[in-house]
């Protein structure tokens, strides 16, 4: 079974539009490796989680700030594919 | 516990943009009713589903091609929520 990918975002932040950019991203770029992404209003002020189902590999909170993609990317990858190439722009985070 | 919804579309239809939008119309409209909402890259070709775990909400093959998201809306807020109104634009489907 492939994993599902979460986006939990805080709606009254705005980060919607933001969390569905991040999904389309994931699902191009990983449209092999997931089951699918699953994008979640959080009830949680400031919140913006991605995770799967047993591992959190992002927090806001915890970075204190967003992460360009790109990062975003290399932290998905290391988790559920790493031996995949994200290509040009790659290096292990 | 609230229901998910998912969206499985095809990629190689090139339905991710219609798929994520029409995520983003769901959140917005249904953002205390749902848990979450689901986008799943489908391996049938030309597949367009919308639906709960239980139940298939909207089928592109057996609709015989995609409908509005006020049509949408509509179809979800039967099957989840039926006493939800939809504001001015809404009857019943």
């Amino acid at each position: 079974m492939k994993p599902t990918i979460e986006i939990e975002y805080c709606p009254k932040c705005g980060w919607l539009l933001r969390a569905t950019y991040m999904a389309q991203e994931l699902l191009t770029t990983f449209q092999e490796e997931v089951y699918g992404v699953t994008l979640i209003p959080s009830e949680v002020a400031g919140r913006f989680q991605i995770r799967t189902s047993d591992q959190i590999i992002f927090d806001r909170k915890r970075e204190d700030g967003f992460k360009d993609i790109k990062i975003i990317k290399q932290l998905v990858r290391n988790q559920i594919c790493p031996d995949k190439s994200l290509g040009h722009s790659d290096r292990k985070a």
